[in-house]
Formats: structure tokens, C-alpha cells, sequence
């Protein structure tokens, strides 16, 4: 699956077209990088390497050689979080090429295929297959474990996965890496000829039973096995008839024993029970499972080294034992770990990039690093791993005049949240620009805050921090693309809407009729300003008038740019009854509800300046109508300069970049909409003619 | 060197030994936790221990038996970032207990004795060497390398370190480990009988010549050997005379060529090239050299793996070379990584923890972590990790009315730094509440600030992140406890004072003569805020009551608090024209100047609330005189909420925990100031019964 778009590009202005490729990365929405379904791995070129090597060879892989292939299944938000924590710690450690092959439903493969595509790992191909095709296959077995009818699916990874594969590791996504990745693959180098599964036994007397009266486990050998970390030797599965032999062993079970209480472990279990030597077992320190009642100190007080941890109780982190503590910071080195210091090649290894990464490198390279504005052009340049659905979200119902509102943030505007959910009681799609780690405080924020716990209809969108200067137009465009409603009010995060700009936009959406409207329009919500910190909110118009009157508010940036929303006619406002239209003027920027399908913001523009009325001007230039809406307002809240802004705000050097922006996105105007841009162009050279 | 003072404690109660505990974590100047001087290394019971391990022993370690010495020569702020990156990707990957051996100046040795006993890393023992010491042994050489006299002094290591110790790894400061150090220790096993020195080739072409014309290097064995790395075998040296030899050939040397280019490195490699037989090679991956002309492509791209990065250009991370990026990736993974996690015991080895720490784990297991002020009692038990003077700082020359400025910030308040040293030209002693990741992006920040990167006068002490609540006064004590004036302004980062307070007060104090009172006194600097984002700030006393008739100023808190400033008596003020004496009274909480000998801050007041009032109590208590000076102001600056405080704000929980406080604070009060204390009890119940 090479990207086919890229081709047609080539031919146009190099910023242009590097521009197309970050959006690619960021926007594009055609699986590629290896983001195939089933299908398309039939012609995998490592999946049938391995099969013939011997075991020998696999104990001692020559370098960069061997393809290792991880196969783990991950569904929802929570488990979509866990599996780029044990894919750090993976990445951290490996020193080979990997395969993932992800079986996902589809909340899980949304979240996974941007993160991936973003990401940019070297090395690493990402396979999904659709788990809600799985359903079928195992839907029949009755579960009792809290991991569902997704644990079960591990069972059917014989089937499911392609013929050429010949061997897979089988994760949890509840297990930390902390070792080579390869040193566990090499394990099945010492597999017997009738081995098909690596387990590591079961570290809790569970399948012992007699736990409690009436506990009745289901049957294994001794203490058993953990299906936290399986090694499947595939074909030799299929050879024996794997399907089979599990089918008929779990029904047989479920002829006594009314469900399963661990998923697949249970019948993976009771057919090694069976079949004791199909099963290969693996070295303890290979699944160090951390569950309330863990025996796993037998066998890690002894061991030199760990080599994976698996957070087995339901409880996860959160977990007592006697060694939780040492645990759990292994788990939160790569919690809070760089993502991007991961994307290091193999060392000494032909470079195995993904398609389009090495352009952008050339592109990279091919800046220079004395030009004055070097840092605006690398971060054009910079493609920003993204994690959309950072936490669960409910998406909202289909209602066709329903609005998202859209903003970006960074870390120092996370108190706006709790105000900002006060105000707007509708859906919104927020971009946030943050590290790892900050992610992690993030989380920790909102599971402690009751107003935003409370609120599933926000959809939080981790853009990841890479560079110097703050990419405003890249995050915009992230959480515009999510947004889920038919129209998006382009918010910034420190304004608050009036109480009642939900339900009257919604109310104006329906009462102008855009959807059925043939001409396109922005909607204008007036925006206002106040200098006090401390500040009474206005619950109407009228007494939004009167705090204008008394001097207590003042309309958006009056004093410093006025030109902003000079063309809202704010003296029109105060007596509007029914919305007006209003024509564009230069450096104009209102914030906007538009349909969700609207013009993306233009990404060039990076730190401050500039980004929203480039925007306008797109609007304009695709004639969409600027109606000012009589009853809506926002307020813009008064807070510190960001760092981002501190650091440039006093720099020549940065106006002069700015300036050379605004005169590249103008030559593109021209380009795209010929003697309809030149009005724009007379503006901007008018207002240089004056500064 | 047990701690001596412990015992005598432990009658007291609980809270008081445990805040005694950590008092002495922050604060305690005194050497121990192996924070010796060499005189007290010579009973040390791991040193000799290795001495008559077989070479097989050390191939195959018993777990946690083995104890690796490293010695490393360190001086100044910028090496003292460094090595602590070092530590943090040796501690990493180790496996075994550690001795370190710091040949340090006194500003990396006020550095790192701060910072290794408040990071009590299980396992570690570190021992300090005054390098001052060591110069006369080396400062005969004429050396042209940047390293200077330091670099020199890994020659005279042999004769430095204890006798008792056999064997050392001895790194410079400006490398990175990969891999787990016991690996290179290993090495040792490898060596001849007659081998002494464990080195790597040199991967430049330096030591060949004719790089330019008249380049003249030292001489050495073919390519030469790398320094950054040396394995040492002590006693061996010792018997073979060492001391004699190198400096023999240094001499003879040193007839033709007129200094050293690479300081020790340049005499090793003549050594070595008389004595071949006494070097023992290592493989190349063991110091891979990252210089502008480096070779070490050739050793690294065939290895499968990479073990010490040595950054050995004077650009450190900034040099150019092909696979630049990838290494920094390795090294920045170390940058930001939090220390914290590094503190796991060694896994399965018996506990081998710092004196101390031990109490107050057992501390910390009893809190119940259902009682609702949980959070409180865990936070006042955290040690936080303190790096003191992180960035370069010149001490204050000694002037007897001289005043530092303390305060403490988070990372939200970063952009106050500007002004505050726009508006106060003295010296000034801050902590930084951050994490490793936050504490590298403000180091940045300064130096991409003309303003601050030119005041050499501030003190940045950086705290590391712990924990839930934010520990004002634990900050507040560092910083104080670095003051290195007679005086200090006890201020808050969202104050800026008046152009001319730093003079005034200074002036003030001398007026006063304060010095040679017998009596104590605290001079108050009356309080202002302003609730106006965009502020004009005022000139002097005269402007400022201006601002203060025309309501664009306010007395600080007037609304909310108006007790916590009202002994200030703002009425007086406006027309004093010489200091006036105040009394206390309830909830008095002034900003106030006072010699640095003052008492500490009361750490149990962790989060927000009472924090300074509680400090105020314990000068009165002392009985500070409170004297109000005339034409001395700060103004607070209006700012968002910061994340800490919101937190809490609307926590009924909080409050109570802090009304607990409050009441064990007034009971420690009685104990240590009888009746005299009684007026602050009757204070707070007045208070309470009008609450």
C-alpha cells in the first residue's frame, strides 16, 4: 500500500509540496504505511522469511535481518492508551524490525492509525484487522472476565492472521517491556518439534482451586498458564488442527462450567491440560504478572533480570504487593516517555522508513540552518505525532444543526477547561499541544476534575510537543478534522461563550437554513474583551451592553487591533435585531461557526500572527457570506503572555519571518484564485505601504 | 558516617521526628550517607573486598555482591548538569551497588552532596575528593584543551583514591551510558597480568599528525587511545610505580612540545607508547567518540550494539556528524528523565538504602491512606530531590547591607523572570518547582533570554517534582537556605517591587543599623496588587498613591483577605516619612526583609493556605520587631489560578486538612514557647468561633 497521491505533487513549489506532505501525515485518512487490512498482507515480504529459518539461526539472528511479529488485540480508549505505553517500552529495547499486527475495533484502529501514521516509527509496519469480524468466532463462549469477548479473540489468531506468517508473539496490552523484544522471539529457537505455544506458568494459585467455597477453576496442568505474553508457532497450529481442538475442548467445558472467568487463558488451559506437550514453557521472568494475590516473587527474587511485566489485576498500577513500587516505576519510565526519542533508526541498518518520511528528511536537510527564519521552516516542516480521543468520548448523536466547538491548547491553559465546560454545554473538539509527560498530568487533571469527568462530549486531541515554535494552524486543523457535528464554532481558548451560544447557534443554524442554503456562510460571534482578572460574567446582551458602557468590557482588542473585527460593526450590533451581513476588509478575524467541511487553516503559519486571518481570507476567497449573528458573544479572558509568545514578541527577526509568510501564502492566493486574490494582495501591500 | 543526630529525636512525636527527618534530608549540611572526605574512605567495606576477586569472579558476578567503583573528576555548573545525565543512564541499566568517587571544586561538590542526599539512590555510595587538592600535582603541565587543570587530574587518580580499592571505571563527564556498567566492569576478567589501563582506540585521526600543517601530536600507539573511558587497575599501577613513570615521560615529553592538546590523554597515549604492554584495549563500542571528525562510524556500524557515547566535542550535543540525531535520541532520552524512577532497589538484593531513608519509608507505609488528609501527610513526608545553583552563578561579593530577593515558581510562572529582574537589580535566590523535563526547557528559556542570560546574580535552585501538592515552604527554605547575603526579601514570584527597592532597602538597612542592634527586626514592604492585566507600573510612592485614589490599584487582598495585611496599617503608611513599628496580629502575613539567619518556613504547610502566616508567627514569637518602611512597595500582578491551587479551591476536605495543620502547628508552638504562645492559640479560636 504505497501512497499513490504523492506522484501528482512533485511537480509544484517545493514548500508546497512539503506543505502536502505534513498534511498527508496529518489529515490523510486512505490507510497506508503499512496500515492494511488482512488482505493486503498476503505479500508481506518478512512474514515468509522466517518460516524456513532454522532454529539455530534464530537463536543468534543476524543484524537487522530478522522481522519480529507482535500480534495484540486492543479495543476502546483505555486499552488504545496501554498499548503506546508497551509499545515504548518494546521500541525502547528492540534492536530489529518489527510487524505489528493490531486486531482492533473501531475506536481503537481510529486512534492507532493516526498515532502510527504520525509517529513515524522506523522499521515498524502496523497491520489492523477488524475485530468486529472476529465477533462471530467467539461470541458463543460465555465470559466472565472483564476484559470481554476481546480477550477471547486471542484464540482465534491462528485463523485470523495471514498464512505466511509463521510465527507471532501474542501481548496483553498490559505489559511492560523491560528487555529485548528479540531475546524473547529467539525463544523459539528452543521449542521442540511438537511445541506450538511459549506460556509462562500462571504466578497465583487460582487453577489450583479451592480458593474460596465453590471456586472452580477450569482445568490445567498444575498452577497453569498466563496468556499474557503467548509465542505462537502459527502454521504448526494449523497443521494440528487448532481450531478444532479448542472448539471441542471449550465445549466440552462449557458442559459443566457455565462460562469462562479468564477468557482465553481458561481454554487455552484446559487444552494444554489435554495436550501437555503442545506447550512449550517460557521462562517466569518473561511475565511477571502483578495481580493482588501474585506468588510472582518466587520467581523474580531469584531471576538476575526482568524481562516483561504484566499488570494482570484489573486494578493495573494501582496494584498492592510488597514490590509494587519498583514495578510501577519501570511502567512510568515509558508512560511519560518522549515518544519522538524512539523514532531513532536501527542502528546500522539500511534505513526502513516509511513511504514519504525520507522526503521530509531530505526537505529537513535541505534548509538553512543560518537563513533567518530556519526555525519557522523546520517547523513546517515538523510532523507532530498525533493522539486523537485521548480519552473516552461519546460521539454525538447525528442532529443536523448541532455545533462542535474548536480550539487548541497547551498545558498553561488547562484551568480554562473547567470554565469553558460551564459555558459551552454542547460538543467540542480541543487540540493539545503537549509532551508525554504532560499528557499524563492532563489525564490525571481531568479524572480529578468532576465537571470535566462528567462530560464524555468533549473529544481531547494530543498533539505532541516537537520544536520551538507553538504549530497554532496544525492544531487547529487536528481538532477541526474531528469534529463530528455538521458545524464547528473556531474557538480560541481564552475566550468564554455567552451562557446561551450553544443553543442560539443551533437555533440561527436551523432559522437561516444553511444546510439548504445554496451560498456558503461564517457566522460571526462578536467578541469582546475584558482587562480584569476578576469578572462578572454578562447572562444577556443587555448586560453585556451595559459592562461595555460602564468601560468594564471593551470589544476584542480595540486598542492594540482594531482592524481585527473592525468589519463585525460593532456599533451596528448594539441595535441588530436579526443577523447582518458584513464584507471582508483586510487583517479581519472573527471567531466563526462554518460548516465542519470548511477551508483547513493554512499550517505555514506557525507561533503567533497572522494564522486566523489567513484563514478569513480563505473563507472569503471561497465566498462563503460573513452574517454577524445580533444575540452572540464571547469574552476573551485576560491571562499571562504564554512562553511562546514571551519569547518572540519583542524579536525583529520574527516579524521579518512573518512578514515573509504573509507575501508566500499571498503568491499561493494568486495561484489558487487568480485575479479574484488580487484584493487581498492590495490589502496586504497597503498595509505594509502604511507600517 | 552514620548520622549522629537521629537518636536524640526519636522521643518526640511522630509528625515532629518526621518533619525533623526531612528537614534533614533539605537541609542538612553535614557530611554522611557516605558523603565522606578520603580520610574516611579507608574503612570502607566494599572497597577492599573486590581486591582478591579471580578474574572468573568478576566474568560472572554473584548478584548484588559486586560493588563497581567510578570515579569521576567534576567541577563547576555546566559539568554538574552533565554528570548527573550520566548517572541517570548508568543507574538506568545497573544492576549492581555503586561507589562513586567525585573529585570535585566547591561548586560542583555544594551541588552534588545536596543533590545525592536528597535523591537517595538505593545502592549508591558517594565519596568526594577535594580537587583543589590535586592541582599542585598537575598544574606544572601547560595543558591547551578546554577541560583545563581538571582534565589533568584523572592522571594522579592512583595515588588520590583509597588504597583499599583495586579497581576503578573512571568516565569523563560528557558521556552516556547505553547499557549496564557491570558489562565494562567485566572487562577487567580480560585482562593480562601485566595489563594496567583498559582504554578504546582513539577514532580520529588526531594522533597520526599532519592533520594541518605543523600539527604536531603527542606520541602515541598507531591511532592512539581515548581517555573518556578508562578501566584502572589501581594497585597494579601502584607497584609498577605510575606515579614515577607518567610523570618521567610528561617531562621528557614536554622538553619538545610545548603543552599538552588533550590534557591527560596526550600523556596516557606516551605512556603507553613506551609501554605498550600496559594497555589493555577495549572494544570500540565502549567509547564511541562524537567529535567533528570522528571515525567511529567504523566501529559502530558494524556492532549490535552501542555501550558509551562519549560527546567529545567541544559542540557536546551540537557537533555534526552523519548519525547525530540518533545519538542524541540516546542522550536526550537521559536529559529529561525523571531521577525519581531511578530510585528502585536493587532487584532481589538486600535493601541498601541511605541512612535515613528507611524511617521514612516506615513513615510513609503507616499514613492510612484513607484518612482524608492523606495527601498532606505523604507530601510532608516527600524528600524532593534539590539541584542547587543549577546555572552558572556568581556569588555576590560580601557587602554587610546587601539583600537577596527569595521566592519560588513552577513552570506557570516562568514568564514572571523578566520583569522581576527588570525591577530588582540585587542578587536573588530562587527554587523551581519542576520536573527533569521542565528543568531542560528552562534552561533554554534562560538562554534564549538577553535579559536573564546576562544576570549572573540569580541563583535558580531547582525542586524536583513530587507528589500532589504543591510544597510552598519546602521551596521557600531552599531558596532561603541559599541566600548568601546578610539579608533577604522574602517575596512571592507574582510580586514585582518597586525600580527603586533593591537600593532602599539596602540604604534602609544601613539607616537602621541593623547589623548592630541587639534586637531583631522585620522590615515590612507594604503590599499592592493591581486586578488590570495591562498595568503601568508606578515610579514612586507619590505615583503609586495616584494609582491607589484612582482604583486602578488596591491594597494586596483588601477584598478577600484583608487581615493578612491590615497590621501593615496602609492608612499610616500613606504619610510616614520614617520607619514605624507595627504589632503582630491574628493572620498577619506581610513581605518582610530580615537578616538570612531567620527561621525557616514551617514545611507542613504543603499546598496552599496559612503557608506565610505560620512563618510571621515564628519571627513575633522571636521576638522580631515588625518595622514598616515608608516608601518601600511591591505590586501583585493579576494571573490565572494555577493548576495546584484550583485543584483545592472548592475542596470542603481541603480546608479541613488545613485547619488540622493549623492546630498541630499551634501545639508544636506551645511546646517551644510556652505561654508565650498563648496569644496565637487565642488568635486562631477567635478565628475559628467566627468562622
Amino acid at each position: 500500500m504505497l501512497p499513490r497521491g504523492r506522484p501528482r505533487a512533485l511537480g509544484a513549489a517545493l514548500l508546497l509540496l512539503l506543505l502536502l506532505v505534513v498534511g498527508f501525515f496529518l489529515f490523510g485518512r486512505d490507510p497506508e504505511y503499512g496500515l492494511g487490512t488482512t488482505a493486503t498482507l498476503d505479500g508481506d515480504p518478512y512474514g515468509s522469511r522466517n518460516r524456513s529459518t532454522s532454529s539455530l539461526q534464530l537463536l543468534l539472528p543476524p543484524k537487522c535481518e530478522v522481522m519480529l511479529h507482535v500480534a495484540i488485540v486492543c479495543a476502546g480508549y483505555n486499552s488504545s492508551r496501554e498499548i503506546i505505553t508497551l509499545m515504548k517500552s518494546v521500541l525502547f529495547y528492540r534492536k530489529n524490525p518489527l510487524h505489528l499486527h493490531l486486531i482492533t475495533d473501531a475506536v481503537a484502529r481510529n486512534i492507532l492509525e493516526t498515532l502510527f501514521r504520525t509517529w513515524m516509527v522506523p522499521a515498524v509496519v502496523v497491520s489492523f484487522y477488524d475485530a468486529e469480524e472476529l465477533k462471530p468466532l467467539v461470541s458463543w463462549i460465555p465470559n466472565k472476565h472483564y476484559s470481554g469477548l476481546y480477550g477471547l479473540m486471542k484464540l482465534v489468531l491462528p485463523s485470523v492472521l495471514p498464512l505466511s506468517l509463521a510465527r507471532v508473539i501474542v501481548l496483553d496490552t498490559d505489559v511492560t517491556f523491560s528487555s529485548d523484544i528479540m531475546e524473547l522471539w529467539a525463544l523459539f529457537g528452543h521449542f521442540s518439534d511438537k511445541q506450538v505455544v511459549g506460556l509462562v506458568e500462571n504466578q497465583s494459585d487460582w487453577y489450583l482451586g479451592n480458593l474460596w467455597k465453590n471456586h472452580r477453576p477450569w482445568p490445567a496442568l498444575g498452577r497453569g498458564f498466563n496468556t499474557g505474553v503467548i509465542l505462537l508457532w502459527l502454521d504448526r497450529l494449523q497443521q494440528i488442527g487448532w481450531e478444532q481442538m479448542w472448539k471441542l475442548t471449550a465445549k466440552r467445558e462449557l458442559l459443566t462450567l457455565t462460562a469462562t472467568s479468564l477468557a482465553d487463558q481458561d481454554i487455552f488451559n484446559a487444552v494444554i491440560k489435554e495436550h501437555p506437550e503442545l506447550v512449550h514453557p517460557l521462562p517466569c521472568v518473561w511475565n511477571v504478572q502483578l495481580s493482588d494475590h501474585t506468588l510472582a516473587e518466587r520467581c523474580y527474587l531469584e531471576a538476575a533480570d526482568l524481562k516483561v511485566i504484566h499488570w494482570n489485576s484489573p486494578k493495573k498500577l494501582r496494584v498492592k504487593n510488597k514490590h509494587a513500587e519498583f514495578f510501577r516505576d519501570l511502567h512510568l519510565t515509558f508512560l511519560g516517555f518522549d515518544g519522538k526519542l524512539l523514532c531513532r533508526e536501527l542502528f546500522g541498518c539500511p534505513n526502513q522508513f516509511p513511504p514519504g518520511v525520507e522526503q521530509l528528511q531530505q526537505a529537513l536537510a535541505q534548509l538553512d540552518e543560518e537563513e533567518p527564519c530556519f526555525e519557522f521552516r523546520q517547523q513546517q516542516l515538523t510532523v507532530h505525532r498525533v493522539h486523537i480521543t485521548f480519552l473516552s468520548h461519546q460521539p454525538p448523536p447525528p442532529r443536523p444543526h448541532d455545533v462542535t466547538l474548536v480550539a487548541q491548547l497547551s498545558m498553561d491553559r488547562l484551568q480554562m477547561l473547567e470554565a469553558l465546560c460551564r459555558h459551552w454545554r454542547g460538543p467540542m473538539s480541543l487540540a493539545l499541544y503537549l509532551t508525554d509527560a504532560e499528557a499524563q498530568q492532563f489525564l490525571r487533571f481531568v479524572e480529578t476534575s468532576p465537571v470535566l469527568s462528567a462530560r464524555k462530549d468533549v473529544a481531547y486531541h494530543v498533539v505532541y510537543r516537537d520544536g520551538p515554535l507553538y504549530p497554532v494552524n496544525q492544531l487547529r486543523n487536528v481538532a477541526l478534522a474531528q469534529a463530528l457535528t455538521p458545524y464547528v464554532f473556531l474557538s480560541d481558548i481564552d475566550f468564554l461563550p455567552a451562557y446561551s451560544l450553544y443553543d442560539y447557534l443551533r437555533a440561527s443554524i436551523e432559522q437561516l437554513a444553511l444546510g439548504r442554503r445554496q451560498r456558503k456562510a461564517a457566522l460571526v460571534v462578536p467578541a469582546f474583551e475584558t482587562l480584569h482578572y476578576r469578572f462578572s460574567f454578562p447572562n444577556s446582551k443587555a448586560e453585556l451592553l451595559t459592562l461595555l458602557d460602564a468601560g468594564s468590557l471593551h470589544t476584542f482588542r480595540y486598542h492594540e487591533w482594531p482592524q481585527g473585527h473592525a468589519s463585525t460593526d460593532y456599533t451596528r450590533w448594539r441595535e441588530a435585531q436579526a443577523p447582518y451581513r458584513v464584507q471582508w476588509s483586510a487583517d479581519y478575524e472573527p471567531y466563526v461557526v462554518v460548516p465542519r467541511d470548511c477551508p483547513r487553516y493554512d499550517p505555514r503559519f506557525v507561533g503567533f500572527g497572522w494564522n486566523k486571518v489567513a484563514h478569513i481570507i480563505e473563507l472569503d476567497a471561497q465566498e462563503y457570506e460573513f452574517l454577524v449573528l445580533p444575540e452572540a458573544f464571547s469574552i476573551h479572558l485576560p491571562h499571562a503572555p504564554s512562553l511562546d509568545i514571551s519569547r518572540f514578541r519583542s524579536s525583529p527577526t520574527y516579524r521579518d519571518c512573518l512578514q515573509a509568510l504573509k507575501e508566500e501564502f499571498h503568491q499561493d492566493l494568486s495561484r489558487r484564485y487568480g485575479s479574484a486574490a488580487l484584493k487581498y494582495l492590495t490589502a496586504l501591500q497597503q498595509s505594509r505601504s502604511r507600517a
